[in-house]
This record gives structure tokens, C-alpha cells and sequence, in this order.
């Protein structure tokens, strides 16, 4: 029998998962602010949904996990959050769901692809997307929504914002030819990794001349303000400036100074049709951004395919590196108070059920270890305070509530909840 | 391409999600007070390690979704909580983990089994273990705990409470002979569902003799005080005796006048060795059980088989029935205000946010929608306020706030978001 864990499979032990649950919490509550509703869809897919038109190309069907049930059916397993999303909406609109619809889903997805650092096959994805809205006013609601989100986790962040028409007007202004364009933009979002050279000569590899590079680097430089100035009329370019400014006009006016003008952001799959954006650590404890999304029109629309527009914009936020830097900023007790009975079984359980009620993390001594021992463990847990509870105790009415970090004791009359509940979350 | 659920799933849409997050919140929120803590494990399992001596016998291997990973390794989904939990612990014990270790998981399930009604093959386990402790003072913490849970969820309920040992020293006593142990007790708890002819009836098949099983029934009938009074010297019995003693002692110092000694109350499984509960609701809307729980002090002992003894007690809440019973009393509201921007998207924007800030839950039409078109998404919603933002109350700086289930307008300056708040949350 083995007992391990599959390859690319981890288990979220305590100390992670009170930062991942606080995390879940925070996002949850403030993606309900902004009117998203909660989803849950099922793990288990048809092979044949997994595998119809949008997906991610040919590329992600080869890390799917395909499995046959009794019934001799062929199943996978979800590889994201966007097949359901799609799945659900072609299922019940204008039943259990109206357009637009705004709805968020945490939860796990799995591909059998490479296990690198940081890259898992079983893992989360948390997914706010609204179906059903086009323009910009939307794009900047989520952005506020990201802004506020990371606020509230006590992350500093910077957000790239980009819109693929204008990316594309760009390559196009430069006389790259029009094949080679999902290249360029593949190469171009690796910038900030591989620097301008780098992706000037993966480039040059494709026979794009110099000249043309230069061009398009040039134009990489380029502000907001610099696009009513730029003497480029090619339609990409065109629509692309006009939905960029209208959001930065909603971006400066609702005092978004988080986001910044990128005008090299592609944001990898080719499934974007406008803005994209990028968040990014401020203090890049981690590098890789913690989260992204921007619009895309066409992916639901063709999917469903019933003749209607399913214009959608969705953000991700990437739950393992959001914890990995909440985990060493946060130092979590697990427990606010430990009650070690002596003789005083039930007195010690009814006190522990009275803080409860108030709110109060309590954990009881039940293995009749020596004090000593029991303290020690206290101490290991970084439980903030003790309370020793013994037949003393109860015949004076009183008792002591050790201060574990300041190594002192407070005595308080036992009946005294309020009194004590005081002591405790002070 | 199969735009549809896969047979025995289904998703959890908005309406239903939103009362299984309160469910969630309410429970995870009451286990944290008792000193539990969060855990997530892996749902990709080795199918050696499900198929491995614990399980449910060889019966549930039959329903384990088995498939293989790129590297020909033969892997399952977790058809329980409880192997991950050993698993764990296994792996874990005395470096991440210490013993006692108390521990919550919610988390799905899959069993390719009969699709009935109620029963799902993707589904949700909530388990809350405590593993390293014996004795009854941890089987009385737990029940308060359920009652404590219970009572928050806002239903009542009763608890049917047992020992394994005394259920078999009645069988015993009676003079079943002990191959057709397991038998009887299986057939005896069904007696709730199918009455004591039933089981009679059922029992009769396997040749018991009448007087043996109208022995067994008047045992049945048996309350706890009458258990010092039985003329009745196997061990089973003395041991179960002191054992459900001394919790019924713990329970009526606590007050848990929820429970009630029911001599019959097997629970299922082999796996229990002690004491056992199960869960029933007041108002019999579900009439099985909510959930239930009990002492395993075998399994995962022989599980690690590591010669340590690991004595264990769990519960299960059955977030499926709970949320059938809550679904239908809760009217939830899913927004709180909606704003309809006219010609006002930035200051209706700033004001949302203003308002989000402080915990108000804001959706804004960004259709634009007809007024009444956007009045009656509102109502059909159950939206509670809505705010029409013209031109007109940004001149005035007056808005007026429309009471959808009074039909009454109430005036508020547009910057007062104290006021504006306190009357969207009274």
C-alpha cells in the first residue's frame, strides 16, 4: 500500500490552509459586494465537452485525465473553470440564469502535465466572470474590484493594463506579415521575462527584419496620451485606442493609480478579443503575477453557438501565490485559549462552551498530560492563553488566565465571561 | 459535443450555492471554536492506497472512479475523508502533525454507485475527527459541538445515542450465535425504516429462533437507568455499559437534552467501536438521518499498522440534507441595491464602491436597460433597494432610494453614505 500522494498531488495541511481559507474568505466576500454569485459545477465532464472547439487548442486535451465510468462512458476531468462556466450558461440561460450573469467559482482543476515548482495537476483556480456585458464600463468595475480585493488581503499590487486590438494594431503598423502575428504576441508577453533582446532574437528566428522589430519596440514605449499622436490608421489600432482610452478615462476618474498603461501586455492564450490586464506584487516577493483577466467575446459565442452574443470578461486570482506571500507575512494561532482540566471535567468543558458561544478558539487537555507537558505543547501551538482548572479553582470561584507571550497571569472570577472573553481577544 | 451533466453530477447553482456557503460558513466557523482545524487533501488518490485494508470492504472498491496518469500509474478519486485522513496523518505524524490532532475536511467525493434520488456519484463529505484520544470526555465534546452547530443552522434536531459493545452484548445475551452478528446488526438498523416485524421478519430468514429475537427486542426497549438493574455479565455488555454510563453522565451535566439512549442504533459499518450518534431533524421535513458519528479506534490503527494505537472519533454532517431543509425556509436576497446608472456610469461606479466599501452588496445596470425593463430584473431578483442615478440628483446631490417590497421612495443626500447604508441594511 502506498501512502503518499500522487505525483503533482499535495494535501493543505492546517498552517497552510487557515491562510487559504482566510484567502477564500476575503475574495469571496468582496466578489458578493460587486454582485457575483457563488458557482459550483462538477469535477467530472464528458470527454467530448472537454475536448469541443474553444479549449485551449489541441495543447491542454493531452493533460487531461480521461477516466471511463461503468456505464462505459468517456469522462475527464475539468482542466478549468471556463468549460463549466460556458456549460452552465448554455444549460439554464433564460431558466434558473439570466444575462447578464455575474458569478464567481473556486475550485479544483487538474492536468497531467509537467510537475514544476509551483505548478501542480491537482490545483485551484478562482474564476469571476460576467457573461453578457460588453464595453468598457465593466472591465473598469473589475478592475476597482481588484484593487479592492488586494487592499483587503494587504497586498500592495500593480496592475498591467493592455487591449489586445491595439497590441495587434501595433504588429500589424510594423509590417509584420500576418501569420506570423501569434507568434510575435506568444514572444512578445515573455518581455518582462526574457528582456527586449531576448524576444528580438527568438523574433529574428522567424526571419522578422530588424527594422520592423524597432518599429514595433518603438511603439512598446508609448504612453496613453501618445496614441492620439501616433499616425497609425489600420483598424486594430483604431478600435483598440478607442476602448483603451475610454478605460483609462474610467481608471483615472475612479483614482485607479495601480494600474499602468503596458502597451506590450499580451497575456499568453490567444482567446483575448480586448483588454487584458496583469497583477503584479508590488514588492515582487513573487514575480509571476498573482492574477490577470481580460474580455473575451468570442469563446462562450462560439461554444454555445445558438445564434445570440455571449460578450464576457473574467479575472483569475491565483490562490497559490496569493497564500505563498500571505504565508510568511501571517503568523497564525490556531487557538486562542487552552484549558487544562484537573479533576474538573465537566466545569472545564461548560466553561470552554460558554466562550464558544462568544466567539473564543478553545481547545481542552483531554490525555490528563502533566501541566508541564500540556504547556509545552501550548507553547509549540503558539496558543496565546492558558487557563489550569482545577478543584481550587472552583471552590475560590476564581481563576488565573496565563498571558502565554507576556508570561504573566491575570486572575478573573470564573462566572465572568464577558470579563474573560475580554482578556482573550484584547 | 455533449453540452450536458455527467450522469449522477450536477452543479450548484447560485440559488442552492449560496445557502451551501452559509451551511459551509456556519459549520467550519462552529468546528474552529471546538479547536478543530481546516485540512484539504488531495482527491487523486493511489488506488492502492483506497484499496488498501481499511475501506469499506471490498463492497466500495466496486464504485472507486479509477484511471491512469501519463505514467501508467494506477490512481483513483477518493470515495471518503476518512483514508485521506490516515493518509495524513501517516505521513505527517510528529513533524506537521502532532497527536491529538483534531481536524475538519469539506470536500467532494466520488462513488460510481445506483444514481437515486439523493444520492449523487460527485458529492460532498463534511468529517470532523479527532484522532489520539480516548474516553468518553471527547464523545461528550463533540455532541456538544453538534448541538451547538445545529442551533446555529436554526434547526432543531434529536440525537439517537448508542454503544457499539452494548448493541453486541444484547445480541450476544440474546443467544445469536456470533457469525450472524454483523448480520443482525445490519438488520437491525433498519428498524426506524422497515418497524420491528421488518427486521423480524428479515432476521427470521437467517433461521434465528423467535424467542431469541423477542429476547433482543426487549432489550431494545431498555432505558439508561435500567441498565444497572439487567441481569446481563458478558463483557460486551459490562464494558458498553460503563462506557454509555459515563457519557450519559457528561451529557445530562451539559444539559443535551437533544440526546436520547437508543439501545438499537447501530450505524451501519463495522468500522464503529464504541459509542455512536446519529442525527435527526425535530420537524422530521428529512426523516434520515442529518448525520451521525462515533468511535473507530480500529481503523486507523490498523491502517498505519505502525504499532501505535491511534483511537479515533468522528462526525459526519450531511450538508446535502441540511441545505434541502434550509433552502426551503431561507428567502435569500442575492443583491442588496441596485444602482441604474443614466448618464451618471462614473459617480454611479464611485458611489457602488463607496457603498461595497462598507458591506453593501451592489449590482449596477450596465445594459442600459429601459428603467422598467431594469425594475422588473429587479423584483423577479428579490433585490430589495434600487437607486435610479440621473443628471437631475447629481444637480440636486439628492437621490432617492426606492423600498422594492414597500413600494415607498426615501430621500438621502447622495454623499451620505452612513445614512445611505443604514437604510439599505435595517
Amino acid at each position: 500500500m502506498k501512502l503518499m500522494n500522487v505525483k503533482g498531488t499535495n494535501d493543505s495541511l492546517p498552517n497552510n490552509e487557515i491562510v487559504k481559507r482566510k484567502v477564500i474568505n476575503t475574495l469571496t466576500d468582496t466578489f458578493e459586494k460587486f454582485g457575483y454569485l457563488p458557482l459550483d459545477t462538477s469535477i467530472l465532464c464528458y470527454y467530448d465537452l472537454l475536448a469541443s472547439k474553444y479549449s485551449g487548442g489541441s495543447e491542454i486535451l493531452k493533460e487531461v485525465y480521461t477516466l471511463k465510468d461503468q456505464g462505459e462512458r468517456k469522462l475527464g476531468l475539468r482542466y478549468d473553470l471556463t468549460i463549466p462556466f460556458a456549460k452552465v450558461i448554455s444549460m439554464n440561460a433564460g431558466r434558473e440564469i439570466n444575462l447578464p450573469f455575474k458569478r464567481y467559482e473556486i475550485g479544483k482543476v487538474f492536468r497531467d502535465g509537467p510537475v514544476k515548482t509551483g505548478r501542480a495537476r491537482e490545483f485551484y483556480q478562482c474564476d469571476v466572470d460576467v457573461c453578457g456585458i460588453s464595453g468598457s464600463y465593466i472591465e473598469a468595475e473589475m478592475l476597482s474590484m481588484t484593487s479592492l480585493a488586494y487592499k483587503k488581503l494587504g497586498i500592495d499590487i500593480y496592475i498591467e493594463v493592455n487591449n489586445r486590438k491595439l497590441l495587434e494594431g501595433f504588429i500589424i503598423e510594423s509590417g509584420i506579415s500576418d501569420e506570423l502575428k501569434s507568434k510575435v504576441i506568444l514572444s512578445v508577453d515573455k518581455l518582462a521575462k526574457i528582456g527586449e533582446n531576448g524576444v528580438k532574437e527568438e523574433l529574428s528566428s522567424f526571419n522578422i527584419e530588424e527594422e520592423k522589430l524597432d518599429k514595433l519596440f518603438s511603439y512598446f514605449k508609448c504612453t496613453i496620451n501618445d496614441l492620439d499622436n501616433m499616425n497609425i490608421t489600420n483598424e486594430y489600432f483604431i478600435e483598440g485606442r478607442e476602448e483603451i482610452k475610454e478605460l483609462f478615462n474610467y481608471i483615472n476618474d475612479l483614482n485607479l493609480i495601480e494600474c499602468r498603461f503596458t502597451p506590450y501586455l499580451a497575456r499568453g492564450l490567444e482567446i483575448y478579443t480586448g483588454t487584458v490586464w496583469e497583477v503584479f506584487d508590488e514588492k515582487q516577493r513573487i514575480t509571476c503575477a498573482l492574477g490577470g483577466g481580460g474580455r473575451y467575446d468570442k469563446i462562450i459565442t462560439n461554444f454555445i453557438d445558438d445564434g445570440n452574443t455571449y460578450p464576457s470578461v473574467g479575472i483569475s486570482f491565483g490562490i497559490v501565490p496569493i497564500c505563498s506571500i500571505l504565508e510568511d507575512i501571517e503568523n497564525n494561532s490556531l487557538y486562542d485559549l487552552l484549558i487544562i482540566p484537573m479533576n474538573t471535567n465537566i466545569v472545564s468543558l461548560k466553561l470552554a462552551n460558554k466562550l464558544r458561544e462568544k466567539g473564543v478558539k478553545v481547545i481542552i487537555e483531554m490525555n490528563n498530560r502533566k501541566i508541564k507537558k500540556a504547556l509545552e505543547s501550548a507553547d509549540k501551538n503558539n496558543i496565546p492563553y492558558v487557563i489550569v482548572l482545577g478543584e481550587n479553582e472552583i471552590d475560590s470561584n476564581t481563576i488565573e488566565i496565563k498571558d502565554m507571550i507576556h508570561s504573566s497571569n491575570i486572575k478573573v472570577n470564573i462566572d465572568d465571561i464577558e470579563e474573560i472573553c475580554k482578556i482573550i481577544k484584547r
